[in-house]
């Protein structure tokens, strides 16, 4: 679903931001294409340690077969789809589980990373996205002009329950001798909670990326409002490798009319027409460094790639994906 | 410093914001005493657990007192300024440590609320406020028109290496008999690297709040870009109370007219005056419901409450205010 | 009931433990008394913050009163038996539920020290103590003999999960302007979850204590087992205050016969008093270095130390003692 | 160094502990064999977390190859031996840094868990192994008699702090926008002080199990002074599979006469002998019961699977091992 979105929008173009504040233009199906790389490496991680979990053991109660031999172990474990641990105690070793619920919740993070992306770009002043909202559907009590994003901020609460539960887990390693059953407490709560949240999650995100309402002409509005200022280190570029400035005095020319652009609100290729000292370049020069397409020239190669994940369906029609449910590794 | 640029700033005008959306104005000098109260309270719980930590003990190896007196250990700490642990071990316990490191976590999660809202505040689009930018200071290097929030930026990471070290201060509770020393190579990185990363954390942000620049007119402007709908509570108030609608009449009022407003980007007033149901209000009381001044009727008073942290000085000058450096208990 | 059993083991002789290795004498009732204190300040600990949580606030959406006057925000308060939170924003802020839930985490990491005591004092070699058994309780399934101290386990596993919920409670501190929601879904967990687990904790572990069998006589087994090797300390100190030997000398010779008493199993007082470097001490003097009473001479006076936590009944009988539901601050 | 001894104690019996409590016997080599593997595990994790952060990106200031091509990017990322990001923004994301921090505290929790297991084998009472104390070493300042395993307390104590490194990695995740620079205050403490410190834990444990003095002598005394209680659960199988009693009736009898032994110090065997309901046993059946050969036959089967992780030498030496700082993945 992350690739169908983001192969819709491959070429809606939107402002690039670094510390808040613009840099230079990207789409926003760049933007969806990373997510869905980081929940793919996500998955792969999830799955290697439900792998390693899909261990089993029946050596007794100090780990030696002294009531069973190995070969009803392998036989056994065999017949259940499960690996059979080399050397166990009582138990199978706890640093399986700890990885396991590392790897939820780094995938926890990976959709607080997501959401949190989402509440930023639905800022009442940046409104280029906008969560789902039913028709009909009652915003804020108090205050009935509000659509929030509140599943995104759902979303972010969830990863840091997510973290505690791994946490929990770290602990559990460091059991007694061959064994001892204070992991057990732990297991009980953290393993179902953090799994049925993670899912719940991965529903959640899957219904709010599919809902999600882009707004492009906010975004390239947004894009317009940003006077430029983007194009920054092009004409930094080219001041010092067509005309030939030093570094330091083309950062000087570009940072000078560039602070006065956010100052006074005014367009930078303007200031910049204006500058005696930028007029070493010519004005075909400056306009190429404001063209968003050249910015832009790369961008269907970044999406492209997003065929290693989900090939293309021949008809140009997009294949089915899989669904968060069936495909988050229930058998091992 | 924090309580002095609250009382400059009671008065100027801003959107508050809840999930990220416009909901009602409040004054920036409002968020600021927030800000003060609730660093006031991180003080105040820093300093209670390091009174606690101001327990000493010498009581032999195993606390019995094998070969020392009570008496003595009563009179070496008195003349240290510390309290007499009513029960030792080899060591006093760790629970205050732990109690310890944990309100230092505390106050870096308030330092991050801060820095988080300064990093939200200075988004191109919202442009509210700005890090201390020094003259001559180079931004990005590839970017020269940008000025980022990363101290924000910085102390908001900080935070998370605070939590990381009260977390390992809560393990070490649990020591062994009359002690074993795992504690200690813990100690012994967590108790100065916290220690002095949080003094660091509150003498920049200190530094950082003294420069920033507000932006009264940004402020004013995204209000006006709210095309009134922070009104909408009190006109779906006046409707209910003034014009006697039932509160789902007036919901549904508000709100097609609150979305219209958001959709076309027409002020609200505007559009319910063209509504035909929204005429049981008169245009004078559907102007109260639009005037900024009621809103923050009440602003001052909060303001005020100030003078409980800091008293303000006679002649009207704000009194001096402890540095972070002296106040946050050095010497117990 | 700590104190109960704290006064009740007053003078039951133990060998103290420093790094999993005999130290010198302590009584049992010594360590039961260290542990009421420490339970005394986690509780002081969740008092003071179940306080600051009793913080409520009735000002509107965004903190300002603009619907509602601060004289209703007082008056409701009040009549809740709640503080009025000097300054809001659309809630009360989150640092005070931080601090709530790292108090509640120290108080689990206090159960889980004396749990883990409990669990290295039942080991089969030390034996010490035992917890509760039913008698017609089954054990082990496999291994009929076993008597396990699986509740001590299961208290010091949910300590971890205690630790995982504080993580997220200081996550959520950095909410985003006047609000937002992500502090709500970790705060439906962590603070149901993490406050029904610590009271089925202290439930548990004063019904375990209740029930704790003391085994006075493995613990003077234990002691005598130590071949006097606890009386090292004071023998270095005679052979230095009373013989007069430089402390490098005297440490040579204690360490040199400890080493032996150890690996050959024979007394230490044995072993120095056919040391012809260590006869420079009178057989008396050195007798006395092995005294007991002298390294317990002190106990009495810590174990009165308890009276400041519940004062002995005038008949000598022990006043009742809270129980752990009523006391740790149901109602603010 | 491991997996030779190891192979060293493949038949140096013991008591095999759960709950703290006497099992059934095992051998050292059996414990060792499975740090062993767990190690392996460890190390298998961290060098997949490390190859996945072997990923570079010169992408441009938002990941959109807005000044350079993709094909530069490939041939510079070859050269350096990184693989390319498929989508980057202005960094590549922090998913790999959180897995491999975690991968990281997993370890740390394996080596608390040997560390643990040393330090409770230290108990005074149980004595099977001693830390490698060098000849001529100062013990305890007070008490030179003593020999504290508190190396392996350091690397207990270390673990926590690698957890919290993890969390704050795990933190680090959700940067804003095409990035924001809140991790880089955090990585440059957490990524070289917990991998510094892993380090320094791992050459630490190898000189620790080096040196590691193993009582054989000891270990056996301790197997004897159980009594023959770890044979309760064959006790119980024979009554239920050659003398043909339900299982209630045998779990009965053999608890009955545990707990006996127990209490009365004598052996369980004994007992048994003259406890006529187990009469239906004949006396070479029981005495079967008691024969550790039999707990232990496949002791040697569990020990020879560490040929898979280093093969034996063919002239029966160990081959030499890969050292610490050689083998955990310094190059990807």
């Amino acid at each position: 679903m992350l690739v169908r979105r983001a192969r819709e929008h491959a070429d809606t173009v939107m402002m690039g931001r670094t510390h808040s504040v613009h840099a230079e233009p990207i789409t926003f199906g760049v933007k969806l294409a990373g997510w869905a790389f980081e929940l793919d490496r996500d998955r792969s991680r999830i799955r290697t340690a439900a792998a390693e979990l899909a261990t089993g053991k029946l050596s007794g109660p100090v780990g030696t077969y002294s009531h069973v031999d190995p070969e009803i172990e392998a036989d056994v474990l065999t017949s259940l789809g499960l690996a059979v641990d080399p050397v166990s105690t009582q138990i199978v070793q706890r640093d399986r589980h700890a990885a396991f619920l590392a790897a939820v919740a780094v995938t926890g993070g990976s959709l607080e990373r997501f959401a949190t992306e989402i509440r930023n770009l639905q800022h009442t002043e940046i409104g280029e996205v906008q969560e789902p909202f039913r028709s009909g559907q009652k915003g804020s009590s108090a205050m009935p002009h509000k659509r929030n994003p509140i599943l995104s901020e759902r979303l972010a609460g969830m990863a840091r329950l997510l973290r505690g539960y791994a946490l929990a887990a770290l602990e559990d390693q460091a059991l007694w001798h061959e064994r001892d059953i204070s992991h057990s407490s732990v297991e009980r709560v953290a393993l179902p909670d953090a799994t049925i949240l993670l899912d719940y999650m991965l529903v959640k995100f899957t219904g709010l990326l599919e809902g999600l309402t882009v707004r492009a002409e906010r975004m390239r509005e947004n894009l317009e409002r940003g006077l430029g200022l983007h194009a920054s280190g092009r004409v930094l570029l080219a001041l010092v490798e067509e005309a030939g400035l030093s570094r330091e005095q083309a950062y000087a020319i570009v940072q000078r009319n560039a602070l006065r652009a956010a100052d006074e609100r005014r367009p930078l290729a303007q200031l910049l027409a204006e500058d005696g000292e930028a007029a070493v370049l010519s004005p075909e020069a400056l306009a190429a460094c404001f063209d968003d397409g050249a910015f832009l020239r790369h961008v269907r190669t970044i999406v492209a790639r997003l065929d290693r994940l989900v090939p293309p369906a021949p008809d140009g029609a997009t294949a089915p994906e899989p669904t968060p449910h069936t495909d988050w590794g229930g058998d091992p």
